[in-house]
């Protein structure tokens, strides 16, 4: 997606090999005109996939989601990293390890929103070993849903999540992947091509 | 704003005299079609203020906020509540106590994306004893930046944090003003009028 790997490319801020920085609008600040961009992309490639509920994680994941669900009219759910108040029964929950912060969450999801006769598409802002859709897809085997694909922001295509998920027969469409951090550069794995 | 009181009337849960639970279309599973609409008024009710700028708290202010800044095309900065990796330094902080969560966290925002050109717009999902707009605030002081007003999705009316609020001068915009949850019943403060 051009305006996508444009942005990466004008404004990420590569801290090492393996951590890009995307704080001014992915991660901290978002830019919502590019986010619309974004979730018009995921509704257009999972358009025929009979989708009813797109399922994401908070907090990064919400503002792409929340533009695909827009666009397809379904709605969106984000699993919460922290039980709350009015969110502590009858729930989906599954263990994430990041990495990147060295830590294990608990996520859950009610088990009011996701049933046997949901088609999910899982969305997230980057894909980089897999914890996380590992946790959502396991959450959605556990409500018996159908899944129709993960649609990822950016993916770190040297990092191992994306293979590991194609290869268990996922639909992974990421908007932008990254082949390689080394040298402080950012370099794509595919060509760009007008979108 | 109809179509919220209707969606709150409809779908919230009076879990007790102070807990409204709205799990279905704001905090967990979000309406995108309805935080369009969201979106959509707080950017009319803001038109004229000059907003360079809107800033919200993770997680549920996020899809209101995205709406508003696509609307008004201005970028959305979300105050984290965690520390990350890619977030640790050059930091605005302030301490925000969840009366609901009985526990007090530091929230963060960049000082890369607040300054004092900026002219903000804070807008979170809930208003109920104020805790979390204070401490936007505080940032926003930190910056130099000026405060245009807030754009609150729901406002515990009976809470103290709306008068406080306006008392200190700032302009609130609440889409819908609770004014009671007795007898587990919603009770708005203002007419419902056709928006």
């Amino acid at each position: 997606m051009k305006s996508l790997h444009e942005k990466i490319v004008k404004e990420g801020k590569v801290l090492s090999d393996t951590v890009l920085k995307v704080d001014s609008f992915l991660n901290h600040q978002i830019d919502p005109s590019l986010m619309k961009q974004i979730g018009d992309e995921f509704a257009s490639r999972f358009a025929d996939a009979g989708i009813t509920k797109i399922l994401t994680i908070e907090s990064s994941g919400i503002a792409p989601a929340m533009m695909a669900g827009l666009n397809l009219g379904v709605p969106v759910i984000f699993a919460r990293k922290r039980k709350s108040v009015t969110l502590k029964d009858n729930l989906f929950t599954s263990s994430v390890h990041s990495f990147t912060k060295n830590e294990t969450n608990d996520i859950s999801v009610s088990k009011e929103f996701i049933n046997e006769d949901d088609v999910v598409l899982i969305i997230d802002d980057f894909l980089a070993n897999g914890q996380a859709v590992l946790g959502l897809t396991d959450i959605l085997d556990q409500a018996g849903a159908t899944l129709a694909g993960v649609g990822i922001v950016i993916e770190k295509g040297f990092q191992s999540g994306g293979k590991m998920i194609r290869n268990s027969g996922i639909r992974v469409e990421s908007l932008a992947i990254i082949s390689s951090l080394k040298n402080g550069e950012v370099e794509f794995l595919e060509e760009v091509t007008v979108s």
